[in-house]
């Protein structure tokens, strides 16, 4: 659209409160961030590409191609998207370290992609040839339109990573594009995807081409949904948030990854429409969503039988799916109401999805993913079998690779990109929204380059240390954001000053010279977290987080060995950060009644036997829980016997 | 087998610690299950055979009579068996009544099932004719020889009420039987099916026609299960119990349909083969489900996904399956285990189900149904269409009918043959193990035809009054269940004494006189109920029950209207038995803040608002609820701010 490189940036709306800086603007030097970009592009790349090639996914283009793919497809109807969910990965990858190697292995995979595309420009290895299903006969559950997105999705990662590249993705995609405009449009087809994601991908087709019928069929599609068009299933149309128009909605409902991206597509469409009101009726949402239907981890999603939202306060820890795809879609939609509307909310809960479940999905290797994020392991179960696909989302350790297998790649293509999502701009400076030790370089809207470089053990040490690395003539701003737990004990250091700060953005306003330093340092005592009285499922329990971290008690860590289920935590005692760095807490044992009707007339016959008394139980940050083996877990620890909880429950008694 | 008629019931083991009675021997004058077994007669079995008329499932018979099913087939794949299911109630209920116009209307529908059976046996419209799936090609989810169950199972009904009938429903079951034999026996098919039901099907059959092999047979499939014949599934093998063999399981798991009916088909093949390993395998498995795995209100099933069990202590009320059927299971498991052994609790067991869960199902009207039984409705939902069957198993009212309606036809063939489930003899006497007013006769192995006349207005009202109704020169003893729930207060008062009895069966030894009066008087004093700690999803709460009765609070009947999720409940007041009869709680109504990020470090911050306190707020009882429009429930009371809980949660505060 410029004449200047483009932003390496996966969101560039035209308009709103900040402006994203990318890949090439935010550089991350070390730390928790740093290994697990540098684990993904060392391990986890080449492992999705090596899963898609030996479960057959990748050739089923070749077959395409060959004419024979009908009767020889493997893989669920949606499996193309996983080929573009890697481009898209690599592309990021690309774009953030120039991998050669890499380069040229994405140029294979376009190339045999770009191969299947028909001359109309249509381009799907389970629909519209002979022995298969007629292409958009099945909108409810094909996904064509999805994986459409999904492709389009990775053309805009390389438009902005490579725009001079030749490689023929964009080319590609724009067929796409201009082919689901002509079907869908004004006077085409009247329907929507069941899977929302066409929505997002067009309107960032748009913003790259500047082609506006990619925006305006988005805003079709946002504005199709939700009168019914789709067929009603068991789950009921609220499955693919076709049940109400998203103007009306109130909160995210539904499959969780599907209303997460639903709505941050609206939120595009909004933003580049001015729309007011259509942005107002998704901010409404999301508060909602986030405040009665999200995890403490950040986690959302409670059906695994629909992999849905439950209803408000139905957050059982034991059954929550929060799957990982959908904190990558609560995070695609948090971003995109944080540049809009600049409101530190949507970062914190960014950070929070990402320590907490982004980052809780693979293992420490890049080579199992949890699909599904329990808050409560009950059965240890056996460890999957690293050399086949898990049947089950709901796997006991990490698995390889699932049958449905949308998550390894989705974590992929988000810690390709992370640092997208750390800092912003306006015209008055610079916002730093996520810590992490790198650089931010920014040229201001009147020609200045500014910058900063951050170290930082965060978010294992809460000091965070902002150097400025250029003079400047003029003031310029500094914002830090203040995270949303950090309630009390904050604190921050310019020019030798300290002054207590507050969740928010915390904005220092001046003439910069190189050199000069801005500490922000944070509490990181552990804490108690106790939940809402609403929320049924944890009732009578506490959580246990330290900085952005949400911990749990792993049962590889329950002294003499036991069940995690059999410790009751004494809340009069905070938890302890130990000297070997691990987070302690002091908990009773009880061993209650083996046998009998579990429902009794008298309390005391629930009563369990007197405690022993264990002083300092360690626990385990939940995004590293399950590389120990086989365990049971918890994140929210019952108090009991021994011990107080919430003031409330004590009144008048 | 005999030369006498048989006993009119739906399970005869060879053998036992209790013989059952039949519908012959236990008549029914009046009372809470006399109104439901006359609703069921005059309005559920008409509505079911209108509703399989009108969906096509009977009709599916004459289409495979005329040789067009394929194609034209409707119905899922086990529709034939709810067809099987109506003509077992029709057969109870003509068994019990001698109703004229439901005799002709049973045999027009034996014609036209009848019809469709092959030369070689073969009867089931969806497999084995050109266009449709080989048979017995998909023993996973295929369903044939669960429909076979079901078909033998109306015809064991059949048998053993109108043993003379020539109808042609025996003789088609046998003709079914004898090509399940050959198909699967010894030297056949090395398979299960993926539903159990054929193993009770197959023994029964034996029992009624003296024919070994069904239940060689039987014995089979009970051995053969639990070695992963069955594909792997999402689920898991657990999920068709084809995990582990019945003989080394410990709890049932899985879908909780079918493990209680394999579980059931496992004791009549233990009983008859005297395999004591065997049963004692199902007892253990018994009583740890009872103990870890079922609702207060003897539900099972944990999970919707899969509608299956949870693991131990996985018992949410909001996500409650608790499905129907499951409650029908339950109950002919317990009913097969109190008959071999002999102990009050699987009669417990049988009380609470039948009155918490298989009453619960059926509207006032007895022409609408729950499929699922929570125990926390959160959102009143709305009204389903009494003119369309519901997609979904959890509707938040009773439907009409559903896609998969195996519970309408499950409760009608359970309340037709309710009465075989009250009482039992021994070479002793007689033992009463469920109360309701009527009359129960027997003929003594020595030929002494004795009796009793039971008039009570249980489960209203806690006094059982028993009449013995013939005179013997001999004693015999007369045996009354006091239920388990009766901790303290019961007494019995015979020939004017009156002593203090507990729970287990009280038994008066004597030469009974005409008159003689026997007197069971237990407790209906309302009561609190609590939780075993380890149950996570009710901690903090109390149920409330009186007699046999679980009890729930809806939402119309919360003064002034609002949630039922508003309300805690004052436990320093027991529940109270108001002047209307009505069970009633002290409640405070608490209202937490509207907004915010849930999970708080200060306790202070998730403390409800202080209560307004509600003296005398109602409760229904739970299998009545949803009979006034849409509304939200709770069985699970959480106590607070003014209440006291379970002691042990006080304990060093």
């Amino acid at each position: 659209m410029s004449g200047t490189a483009p932003t390496a940036a996966p969101v560039l709306p035209a308009r709103g409160r900040l402006r994203p800086l990318g890949l090439d603007a935010v550089r991350v030097t070390g730390g928790f961030w740093a290994e697990r970009q540098s684990i993904n592009a060392a391990a986890t790349l080449a492992h999705i590409e090596h899963w898609l090639d030996r479960e057959g996914w990748i050739r089923n283009f070749d077959l395409a191609v060959r004419g024979d793919v009908s009767g020889q497809r493997r893989g669920r109807e949606f499996s193309d998207s996983e080929v573009y969910k890697l481009l898209e990965a690599m592309a990021w990858e690309i774009g953030r370290t120039g991998d050669a190697d890499l380069e040229s292995r994405f140029r294979a995979l376009v190339r045999r992609v770009v191969a299947a595309q028909e001359p109309d420009g249509y381009l799907n290895t389970n629909f519209g040839r002979p022995g298969q299903a007629p292409r958009w006969s099945d909108l409810e559950w094909g996904h064509e339109l999805y994986c459409a997105g999904h492709l389009i999705q990775a053309a805009v990662a390389r438009a902005r990573t490579r725009p001079d590249a030749d490689d023929g993705l964009v080319a590609a995609a724009r067929r796409v594009a201009d082919l689901v405009c002509e079907t869908f449009g004004p006077d085409g087809v009247d329907g929507v995807c069941g899977h929302p994601e066409i929505e997002v991908a067009l309107v960032e087709l748009a913003r790259t081409t500047g082609e506006e019928r990619y925006l305006n069929q988005a805003a079709l599609f946002v504005d199709r949904r939700g009168h019914g068009r789709l067929r009603d299933v068991e789950f009921g149309r609220e499955y693919y948030q076709d049940d109400l128009p998203v103007r009306q909605a109130t909160v995210l409902r539904g499959h969780a990854v599907r209303a997460n991206y639903l709505a941050a597509g609206a939120v595009d469409v909004a933003v580049e429409l001015k729309d007011a009101s259509l942005l107002e009726a998704v901010c409404r949402q999301w508060e909602t969503t986030v405040f009665r239907r999200t995890y403490v981890t950040g986690g959302q999603g409670s059906r695994h039988q629909d992999e849905a939202f439950g209803e408000d306060w139905v957050l059982p820890p034991d059954r929550a799916y929060s799957e990982t795809c959908a904190g990558v879609g609560s995070v695609m939609l948090a971003w995109r109401l944080l540049l809009a509307e600049g409101d530190p909310r949507y970062a914190d809960l960014i950070e929070r999805t990402l320590f907490n479940v982004v980052s809780t999905s693979p293992a420490a290797d890049g080579r199992s993913f949890f699909y599904t994020n329990t808050l409560h392991r009950r059965e240890a179960g056996t460890r999957p079998d690293p050399d086949r696909p898990s049947q089950r989302a709901a796997a006991s350790l990490r698995a390889p690779w699932f049958a449905v297998s949308c998550c390894p790649t989705n974590v992929a293509r988000t810690l390709a990109s992370l640092t997208a999502y750390v800092a912003t701009a306006d015209d008055a400076g610079l916002h730093l929204h996520q810590y992490l030790s790198g650089t931010v370089t920014h040229r201001l809207a009147d020609g200045r380059d500014v910058g900063v470089s951050v170290a930082t053990g965060y978010p294992h040490d809460g000091q965070i240390r902002v150097r400025v690395d250029g003079d400047a003539d003029l003031p310029w701003s500094l914002s830090l954001r203040v995270p949303g737990w950090a309630i009390a004990g904050a604190s921050l250091t310019v020019d030798g000053h300290t002054r207590p700060v507050g969740p928010g953005y915390v904005t220092e306003h001046r003439a910069w010279r190189r050199g000069d330093e801005v500490v922000l340092s944070l509490p990181m005592a552990p804490r108690f977290s106790y939940p809402d009285t609403r929320i049924d499922a944890v009732r009578g329990c506490v959580a246990v987080e330290r900085g952005p971290l949400v911990y749990a008690l792993e049962s590889v860590d329950v002294p003499g060995g036991g069940s995690v289920d059999e410790l009751r935590v004494d809340t009069s005692r905070p938890p302890r950060l130990a000297p070997d760095g691990r987070v302690t807490v002091r908990c009773a044992r009880v061993r209650p009644a083996e046998r009998g009707w579990p429902y009794r007339g008298d309390p005391a016959g629930v009563r369990p036997a007197a405690g022993e008394l264990l002083d300092e139980v360690a626990l385990v940050a939940y995004h590293a829980w399950a590389n120990r083996g086989p365990s049971t877990m918890r994140v929210w620890l019952p108090t009991g016997p021994e011990v107080r909880g919430p003031a409330w429950e004590h009144t008048g008694c």
